[in-house]
C-alpha cells in the first residue's frame, strides 16, 4: 500500500496556463496489452494563489457535477485565475461512461477506496493517485456528488465534521460561500474510506454535495452546482474574474445535519416500495414512510415501513424495486437544533 | 403461430366469486426441468355483465399500475362487481421482478410481442395467452403503462386510433371516464405488435397510459391510476359499489395528440444529455432541447439538440447518458388543434 | 421450417461396417467464422435388418445414457449386428459438454425443439436433422433420459401413448423387453415439441427413460440402461451376438402410469424446500410433501406443501432452493389401476 | 486487516430474551447507494452460562444446517436456555440465496476467508465480523457444513486437531455428545483460512460436519443435525429443557480420521466420471475408483482412476462432469487405527 | 416474414445530391424505451444511371471495407457520379462497434440472416431492410468482406455462381474490373441465407471479397479495396470523375475457384494449432497442414492435420486455440483448371 | 503476503530423471469444493549443473513459447542434460486454455502479479509459487512472451536492465547466445510487479521475448524460439547433447533498446485505427502513424496520430478497433546508439 503510482500524464502541474489532457492509468488486458485508461484532467493556473481541486464523477452516475465541470473547463481561462484550479470532470471515468456508481472494470466504488492502492484495481489506483499526488498540491477540494441512480435528493452542498474545529470552521465558511439553499453537516458517518477521510488527513477544506440523483441530470441541481462552484472559487481567492460568470450572491442557507443511524429507514423485505411521503415533507417518528408490495403474491399483505424519528425528508430511494436492507429514505434536522 | 397455449391455471374463469391464483407457464431449464413461471392472476366475478381485463407489468419497470392492481386485488370483492374483472398485476412477471422493461429470460418486450407464439419464449407465450385465451372473454382492456426506467412522463391515460370510428368513439368515452387531467390520442404509431393491435383485432376498447416513469413509483401517477381505474370500471357498469372506493368525479380533461414522427427528438451523438427544458414546457420548432456533453473529452464542444416542431413537452429521457439514436423527448399538441 | 439441413457428415449411412465420426453443424461466430459443431455419431451395420437409433444427451446433464452409449460404441462390432445401429451418444453436444439441460449456445432445450428448423439455432438444427434425416431411416428410437440436474428419479424406462393402439402395443412389447423393474406409461403430457412427437409422426417405436438424475452418474441407472439397451436390440432382431454382452433376462416389470396434472406438486413460494418423503414412498392425497423454509427471514413460518392425490413417489426435486412454480415432486400409479 | 467492522445490528447481544433480527453489512452499489446486506441473526439468552454460536450457510449450498437452525430459531425460547445461543442460519446470505458455495457478489468462499477483512468484499467482512465480534463472546462454535453441490458425503460431525491436546479433548467430548453415528477427526489439512483456524486461535471448541451434500436437502442429514445440535447444547449446559426437543440419547459413534493427501483421489483428465464404488464401500489401494469417459470423442479409451490407499469411501464427487484436478473421492480410516 | 420494415430514415433516396445520415432501427429496451439504432448511410446521386450499393460491416470485425467506405463518403461528391451510390459503411453497426462478427444485441450473423425478418432481432431487421428496401433500387452490390477475427486471407474479390449464366458473366466482368490480383469464384457453397442469395434473387451483380482478416486492418487489403471499388464504379458507368481518384488500371487477375468441401481442413481435436504452411503455399493432398498440441497435457502426442486435396493455401485460421470442428484452412485452385 | 504456498505437487524437484506431472493449486468453488487447478510441469535432471526455468504461458494468448516447450518436454531426456531443467509450458493455465492474456478465473495478469500472494486469487498464487518455490532453485529463467492478442511484434528476445552491471552483463551474454536476429534491451519500464522484478530480486539471469503476437502462432517466431532455447541451454552448460537438436549457431544480432515513454504512441480517440506504416519501417518524429476513423459517424474527420520520435517500428496494435489511451505502436533504437 506504500508504493508509487503508475499513473502518468503529460500535464505539467507546475506550469502556468491552461492544459486539457489526460491521466494515463496502465491497464494491461487481453484487448490491449499496453492499454491505458485516459482520465480527463485540466489545469488552469496563473500566478500565486491556492490550489483547488474540482472533481466530479467520483460516482459515475452522478451527473450535475460532471456537466458543471465539463462546461467550466471550456470556459475558465488562466486570466480568470490567481493560483491554480485542477479539474477532474470524470474521476472514475469507466464508471462515468457506464453511467454506474461503480467501475465496470473492477466493481470499485471510488468513494469507498481511499487512500487507495497503486497495486490495486483501476479504482484503487485512482484513489491512490488523488491521495498521493493531487491532494498534497491542494488546500481545497470540491467533490461534487449527487444521489446516483438509486437515490433522489433535495440538492445541497455539505461538509463532514472532521474532529478538528478549526478545519471544520473553514469548511463551514466555504459551505456558506457555496450557498446551496439547503446545506448539510454530516455529523454521523461510519466509513473511513471515503474521500472525506483523505481530505481530513491532508487537512483540506472538503466540500461535498448531493445535487439531485435518480441517474438523471437535474437542471436545478446543475444551477446550484454552477453557482456554488464559482462562488466557492471566489471565496478561496482563486477566481479573479467573477463578473465573467455572472453568478448571484450566495443566499442565506438553511443548515441541517444528519446525526445518527435513526435518521435512516431501511427496507424490511424485498418487493415494490410505494412511498407515502415526498421530498421536503416534515415527518414524525412512527409515521408511515410507505409500503412494500408483493406483486408476485397479491394475496399477501403489504408491509408498512415507519420513520424512526422526526425530521425533514431530504432523501428517498428512487427505484421502485427494493431488497431487504436497502435504504429507503433518510431525514435531516436543523443543525444544532 | 397457430398452436394452443401450454399455459395452464387452476383458475376457473367461468366461476363466480373471487379467485387469486397463478397462470403456470412451463419453463424447462437446467435449474428446473419441470418448472413453471407462476404469473399472478385474479378473477372477481358476480352475475351478468361485461368482462374487463385490468393489466399492469406489460413492461416490468412501470410500477404505478402494478401498485394499483395489487392493492385492488385485495380490496375488490365479488359483491362490488356485476360481470367480471380479470386482473394481471404483473403480466410479464420475470420483467417485473427484475425491474426491467424486458424479460431477463428471453429479452422479450411484451408490448412488441403480440399476437404472440405458443412455441416462442416466455414473453411470446404470455402475449399469445392474452391474445388467444383472455381477450376473447373481454370487451374492455386497461393496459396500465408508465414511462419505464428510461423516460419521464406527465401522467396521462390514452387511446390509440384504430381506424374504426365507432370503436374509437367508445374508447374516447372510456378515456373521458378515466379522467386523467391530461389525456392523449395516439394518432401516429408504427408498430403492429403492440397490445393495442391485438385489442383492435378483437374490437376491444383499449385504454393505455403513461403514469410517470424513471423506474420509480410516482405517487401522483398512482393516484391518477387508482381513480381512473375505479371510474372506468363504473363507466363500464362492472363496478357496483363505487362508494366503497371514494373516488371523486372525473375532471374535465385536456385532450392532446401525437400525430407524427416530428414530435420526437433523437440524440445526435452518444454522451451526457443536459436538458434545457422541463416537462410541461411549451416549446417552439428550432428551440434548443438540450446539449450532449463529452465528459471523456472536455475539449470537445457540446452538441446542441433541437425541437423539430411546436408543442407541449410531455415526455423526456430520464437517464443522463445517451446513445446516438435514443429518443430524448417527445411533444404533444391539442387534439384536433 | 421446410428447408434442407446444413449439417453434413463423412459418415455413409448406407455402408456396412463400423464408422465412428462426426456430424458437422455449421456455426459461424466471431471465434470461428467457418466453424462447425462436431457432434459424435457412430454407425454399426451389417446385412439386412431394422435400423435402431440409440441416442443420449438429448439433455446434456443426463448421463446414464451417455455412459452406456459411449461404452457401447467401443464394444459393438458389425458382426454383432443384423441391420443397423445408429448411435448419438451426446445429441446436444454443447449441452453435454456444459453439463446442462439446455445448450449454452442458444439456451435451447432439444426436447422442446422438435421437429426443428434448419434455419434456427444449433439446438433447432439438431432436432431438424434427427427428424428429417435420421428418423426416416429408422423403425425404433431409444432416447435415453434421466432426471437431469434438478430432478431425482427411481430409474425406469417408459413409453408415451401415441393414440395409435398398434404402435402403442409394439412400444409396450419393447418396453417389456427393455425390462426396467419399474416402467412407466406417460398417459398425460401436453407438449407436442418433444422427441416423442416426432417419433409418433414417423410411426416409430419410441422408448424413453428416466434413469436417475441429480446431475450425477447413477451406477444403478447405468446398469438398468446397459442391460435394457442390449435386451431391446435383441428384441428388435438387430443384435446377433447377445452372449457377448452377458445380460440377464428381463425381469417382470411393475408397469405404472402418470395420468393427469394432479400427479404433480408445485412450489407455492420461493425458498428452501425440505422434503418430508423419499423416493419409493406411497403417499396419500393431502399428505405433507414437505415445507418451504425462509432462511433469510427465520421469523416467518414455513409453508407446507401437500400431495394432491394418492400414488407412488417416483420423482422429486433435487436442488434445495426452489422458485414458486417449480415442480417439487410427481407420483405414478399402477397402469390401468 | 486491523480495522473495525462496519457491520451494525439492532440486536443487543447482552440482553436477555429472544431477538430475531439482522446484521447489516453496508454494500454500496449502483442499485443501492446506501444498501445493506441483511444477514439473519437470532439471540436467545437467559441467565448465566456459556455462549454457543450455531452457524449454517458458511457455504450457501449446504442446506441441512440451514434447515435445522431456521426451525430452531422458531422453536427455541429463552426459558429453554441457560447462557446464550447466537444463531446465524445463513452466514454467507448472498451465497445461501444463490444456492452456491461462494458469494455471487465477490466470488468469496467464506471458509477460505478467515480471519477476514473489514475493508474487503462482503465475504471477507462477514468472516471478520464473526472473528472479531462474535467469537470473543463464545466458547463453542457449531459450524454446520455439508458436501455442497459438488460432493456427496455419508453424514458426519467432525473436529479438527488443533495442536492443543486439552482443547482437542474438549472437542472430542463434544463430538461424542453430538453423536453422529459416523464421526471424523481431520488430522490433515492445509488451509489456515478456514473457520477452524479462527476457532483455534480463540481457543473455542469447534464442531464441524458434512451432513450430506449434492446441493440437495438430505432428510437423514437433517435428522442427524437436529439431534446433534440439541445434544450438543445440552452437553454444554446451555439447554435447560431437553425434554421439549425429544431427542434420543447419543449412539456410540464410529470415530474415523483423514490423515494425509493420499486419502484423496483426483481427476486425471476432464470428462464424464463414472464411479465404480459407492459411499460406504471399503476399498483397497490400487482398486479402480471409476473411469473418465469422453462422450465427445467416443473412439477414445476411457481413463481409469485408482484409489491410492485402503479406506472407507466417505465422500465422492457428485457432478457427472469433471475437470482435471477435481477431487473425485476421499476415504477415511478408523481413528488411531 | 412478409411485413414492412419498421426502419425509418430522413434520407430521401430519390433526391439528387449528397446526404450523410442514418437508418433508424427501433430498439425498445430497458435503457431506452423509444431508442433506435442509428446505422450510418450515405447517398450520393446525380442524373440518370444505375444504382450501386456499397456495403461494409456485414461482419463487424472485417475492416478494410469499413475504412474504404468511410473515407469514400467524405470524398465522393454528386458531381463525381452519374446515377446513384448508396453507401452502408457499417451495415451491422452494433457488430462493427463491438469489433465482432456477430451482433452483441442478438448474436446475429448478418450474412446468415437474409432475406431477413421485420419482426426479428436487429440483425434480421437489417437484412430485411436491405433485401426489401435497398436491393430493389439497385443493380449492383459490392459487399466488402474480409476474413474477420478468426481467419487470415490473401486479399481477393470474388463472385458466387448463381446458376444464371448471363448474370454470372456480368459478375465476372465486374470482378475483372475490380482487379484484385488474386480473384475467386465460389463454385461450392451451401448456405442460402447469405447476402449472395438475396442478390441472386434480385438478379443483381454481386461482388464479394476477402480483403485480409485476423481482426486487424490490412493496409494491402485497404489498397486493393479502394482501387477495386473505384474501378468497379467506373466499370458500371456510375463514376464520372475517375481522375480525381487516381487509381491505376486493373491488373490481369489470377482467377481461382473453390469447388468442393474437400478444399477445407477441419480441426480433429481441441488444442493449440501450429500451422506447417503459410498463405500462398502450394500444397498436396496428404501433406501435413499442422499439428494440434495439448499444452495442458504435454505428455500427450500432438495430433497431425492433413490437407485433403492439392491447391493453393489462400485461407488459414488465425487464432492459436481451436475447437474440434473449426476450419483450420482452405485451398483454391485455378478456375476451370 | 508472507505465508506458505498451498500449491502442492507429486513432482520431486530433487530427483534425477524425467517427470511430467502437475502443480495442484487448490481452487474451492461451487462446481468443485475440493478442486485443484492442474498446471503442467516437467523436470528433466541429471548430475550436477545449474537449474534453468523454462516458462511460457505467462500470458495465455502468447503461443510461440507454449508450442516450443510442449514439444521440448516430449523430446528432452535426462541424458541430454547436466543439471536440471524445469519447464512450465502454460504457467497461467486458465489463461492459456482461454486463449487470453489474463485469467478467466480472477482477471489476473500474471506478469503484473509478482511476487504474488499465497492468499490471493489463482494468478497471485501462481506468481507466489514461482517466486517463493521455483526461483530459489534456479540461476536462469527464460520467460517466453509474444505480443498477445492485441499487439504484433517483429520477433525478438530481450533483457531488462537490472541496475546490477554484473548481472546485466551475464544476461547480455545469454541474450547473444539466444541469438534472435533482432534483440532488445528494455532500458525503460515502470512496473515492479513483472516477472523481471522477481528475477532481479533473486539475482537470476532473466531472458524475455516478444516472438510474434496477434493471438496467432507465428511459425517464424516458433523457429526463433526453438533455436534460441536450445542455444541458451547449451550456453548455460545444461544441454549436453546439442547435436540431437540440430540448431545452427547464433547469428550476429542487431541489439536495440527502448529508452523512454516517447517511444510509444497512444490512441487519441476511440474508433477504427488504420495504420500508415508497417513493422520494420524506420520512422521519424512527427510522421503520421495512422488515422482513427469513425465508421458510426462518417461525416466526422478522421483523427491523425503521430510518432513522437525517430525509430524502428517494432510493435503495432493488431486489433482494428481502439479505445482512447490504447498503445498503437512502439519504436526501438539501436542500443547505445
Amino acid at each position: 500500500m506504500a508504493g508509487r503510482s503508475r499513473i502518468w500524464t503529460e500535464v505539467d502541474f507546475a506550469a502556468p496556463g491552461k492544459q486539457v489532457s489526460y491521466l494515463h492509468l496502465p491497464y494491461s488486458v487481453t484487448r490491449s496489452a499496453y492499454g491505458t485508461i485516459a482520465i480527463p484532467v485540466a489545469v488552469i493556473a496563473k500566478g500565486e494563489g491556492p490550489t483547488v481541486l474540482l472533481m466530479a464523477g467520483n460516482h459515475g452516475d452522478e451527473y450535475e457535477g460532471q456537466v458543471t465541470l465539463t462546461k467550466l473547463i471550456r470556459k475558465l481561462e488562466p486570466d480568470d485565475v490567481r493560483g491554480r484550479v485542477i479539474v477532474l470532470p470524470a474521476a472514475n471515468l469507466p464508471a462515468a461512461l457506464a453511467g454506474a456508481r461503480v467501475s465496470p472494470l473492477d466493481g470499485g466504488n471510488l468513494n469507498r477506496s481511499f487512500p487507495g492502492d497503486p497495486d490495486g484495481g483501476p479504482t484503487a489506483q485512482i484513489a491512490h493517485y488523488i491521495d498521493s499526488v493531487l491532494l498534497p498540491m491542494c488546500s481545497v477540494w470540491l467533490d461534487l456528488h449527487s444521489g446516483g441512480s438509486s437515490l433522489d435528493y433535495i440538492p445541497f452542498a455539505s461538509i463532514h465534521l472532521s474532529g478538528d474545529p478549526a478545519l471544520d470552521e473553514r469548511a463551514l465558511q466555504a459551505l456558506r460561500a457555496f450557498g446551496s439553499p439547503l446545506s448539510m453537516v454530516w455529523a454521523f458517518f461510519d466509513e473511513p474510506r471515503m474521500a472525506t477521510g483523505s481530505a481530513h488527513k491532508h487537512k483540506l477544506v472538503y466540500i461535498g454535495s448531493e445535487l439531485g440523483g435518480t441517474g438523471s441530470v437535474n437542471p436545478e441541481g446543475v444551477r446550484v452546482c454552477e453557482e456554488g462552484v464559482i462562488r466557492c472559487l471566489a471565496h478561496m481567492g482563486v477566481l479573479q474574474n467573477q463578473a465573467k460568470f455572472a453568478v448571484p450572491a450566495a443566499p442565506r442557507i438553511r443548515l441541517t445535519e444528519l446525526a445518527g443511524r435513526e435518521y435512516y429507514v431501511y427496507a424490511p423485505d424485498a418487493g415494490l416500495f410505494e412511498p407515502a411521503c415526498r421530498l421536503g415533507d416534515t415527518v414524525r417518528e412512527g409515521q408511515i414512510a410507505g409500503h412494500v408490495h408483493f406483486v408476485d403474491d397479491p394475496a399477501r399483505e403489504a408491509v408498512p415501513v415507519y420513520f424512526r424519528r422526526d425530521g425533514l425528508l431530504v432523501c428517498k430511494r428512487h427505484f421502485g424495486r427494493c431488497e431487504r436492507g436497502d435504504c429507503l429514505a433518510h431525514l435531516c434536522t436543523d443543525y444544532g437544533g
